[in-house]
């Protein structure tokens, strides 16, 4: 661990937010882009909220999802409480972040395909899907995306920006983006900048699309999709999620159907079936054209290269900082919270920074809510006083 | 670093061994497999050899390569000096295995597909490759192949068997098939019992091939072989290989072609460029099947697993040991070689270990040469007065 435990504890549990409502907006201006080119009007964002906004418009926590998230960060969309939230151990009443004083809101990014507009919907003024025509965005295009709705719902300062991984670098890019909206910063198991490692990862799933046959250069919609591809870029980003010891744990060397091994090329070991079942389920949900262009997006996040320096960047921002890394996570590994850590403090922004210690690899940052919950309590309160200055 | 480096210093880099003439010989016996059916004759390994057997035939090193390897291990087949062996830094006059003092052999593992029988391979008694009716096999199978190639060359102890990666496997196989044939085992960069994170990554691989509609249940030499899965396959492997480090050193966020990111799904970063080079340059020279079988039989290794306990695995063997690995290898990390370590001397065999202290990954055990050849030619070097005991 880098940094203590406070001695407050929380009741990191709670309640979860119950059933709640998928919305969305639509936006009649186009969006432009770091590219030079716009979004063309009209365009969507998927969104949803928990918790109640105060008279002051003061108590709003934007949540940024992941590569694979969605805005369904918390509670079920139907009474049958199946599929929560993809954070919904995180929010909810008495919760990190608590919907009985707080205001939470989640949206699809652009280019997702969870309700916001993306490669799969439809490009204006023509009956096609966009497709191959759909703009390669950066993260900074997600967060002008994101701000567009953060004025519709009239809010002008949010108290906090928080996420993990491709959620972390949107929380980063909201404050550097713009720096009087954003009073704090949750940064978890994430980067100021793409790493070789992580861009290396990203053109593998990449390649395994576009290699597919079915792909047809990102105009497969009328057609089966490019659907072993996306499987094969699920799998090799799920392997990046877990750590070593991770795998060990869950399936060591376990057989999945037979007592002995088969002398085939099939899979037959627990861990390949699990990896061929997450890579079959998720071709159900995600789209392969966003899976390029958010990794895409992924790959070019760097704010020491964009700004100059991770110090030029960062002094821009009038935010205080909270930044966690997981022992395990090999993906967005300390070293990288370490370099952030670095750059807020020579840029005068106050930062504390944790490394938890887990297991979980990457997927920590989802999973450990009883190790995080503490702390981003924590993080929030001490936010409150910081308040008249923004508001 | 575990264990100390010797103050012994050897000419690590010696010379090459020079021109070097492939070999193959060709058996006419079936070969029993541990699966229960037989590779039918005739089969044939590819190999070659350094150095010269000496009189009393107690000099000989079998080297055993890796999942993408040959039986080129030394030397070049031309003139024009292209295309060195892979261990060509560590085996030659002065090198590590001192071919001024040792006969070094090494061959193409059966499954391969560079000389040896393989998928690829005509099948006894048809005029069609085998293709799906090549048998799965065994790191065991492979070794039980070597035998009979060491038989044929009226060798009947071998000095010492090496090998990194899958050919660690096969090192150590080789003292538990044929305890009575090893003198000197030196076991680099690999396990005794495959995790769950390293048949994840084949599963990956093999999935890949499989998806490729071109794969056509392993039958399709008749036509265009299953290329993208397997590119896709070799760039994850080449992942596996490399550390975070080596790929920030070599690439960090570098631009291949352009000054500016050109807003594109196709490979723009270096890093991406040479993953696709290596993955188009791979399929030239290697064959799909034999990806499948190979990764099969590391994934099935496991000696605890196989003969009910890792020390009565090593109980049978015979051979004093060397077990090396690299700090920032992942794919077979130290915790691998502490696991044999421990298995050897609980099995009471004589075990040296160390760590190199390397930002080169599992790649480094093709790299380091300079850190291995002193602490390689020692071992072999202790092996000389021991044998008395075997010859």
């Amino acid at each position: 661990m880098i940094g203590d435990i406070p001695a407050v504890t929380v009741a990191a549990y709670g309640r979860s937010v119950g059933t709640v409502h998928p919305r969305s907006i639509q936006f009649n201006d186009p969006l432009p882009l770091e590219s030079g080119v716009q979004l063309p009007a009209p365009w969507t964002l998927a969104y949803e909220t928990y918790g109640q906004l105060n008279a002051q418009r003061s108590n709003a926590i934007l949540v940024c999802h992941a590569l694979s998230g969605d805005a369904h960060a918390a509670g079920t969309h139907s009474t049958n409480g199946k599929r929560p939230g993809w954070w919904d151990a995180f929010i909810g009443p008495g919760r990190a972040f608590d919907t009985d004083r707080y205001f939470v809101i989640c949206s699809n990014v652009i280019g997702g395909c969870a309700g916001s507009t993306g490669p799969a919907s439809l490009m204006p003024g023509t009956d096609q899907p966009y497709g191959s025509r759909f703009p390669v965005i950066t993260i900074a295009d997600m967060v002008a995306a994101q701000a567009r709705l953060i004025d519709a719902l009239g809010i002008d300062v949010l108290m906090a920006v928080a996420g993990g991984s491709m959620g972390g670098m949107q929380a980063l890019q909201w404050t550097v983006s713009y720096p009087e909206r954003v009073q704090g910063v949750l940064a978890i198991a994430t980067t100021a900048r793409s790493s070789a490692m992580t861009i290396a990862l990203n053109t593998i799933g990449r390649q395994a699309i576009i290699r597919d046959q079915r792909w047809c250069g990102g105009d497969y919609y009328a057609a089966r999709p490019p659907v072993d591809g996306l499987a094969i870029a699920r799998m090799v980003g799920h392997i990046s999620y877990l750590s070593d010891q991770a795998l060990a744990d869950k399936f060591d060397r376990r057989l999945q159907d037979h007592p002995a091994i088969q002398y085939s090329v099939e899979p037959e070991f627990a861990v390949e079936s699990y990896l061929e079942y997450q890579g079959n389920s998720f071709v159900q949900r995600f789209d392969a054209n966003s899976y390029l262009v958010i990794t895409k997006a992924m790959d070019y996040f760097d704010l020491p290269g964009r700004y100059g320096s991770l110090r030029r960047a960062l002094a821009r921002s009038q935010a205080h900082f909270l930044a966690l890394s997981f022992s395990s996570d090999w993906l967005y590994p300390t070293s990288e919270l370490d370099a952030l850590a670095a750059g807020l403090r020579s840029a005068g922004r106050p930062v504390r920074q944790i490394e938890f210690d887990s297991p979980k690899g990457h997927d920590a940052f989802l999973l450990e809510d009883g190790l995080m919950s503490p702390i981003i309590a924590e993080f929030l309160e001490d936010l409150a006083p910081l308040q008249a200055r923004f508001v």
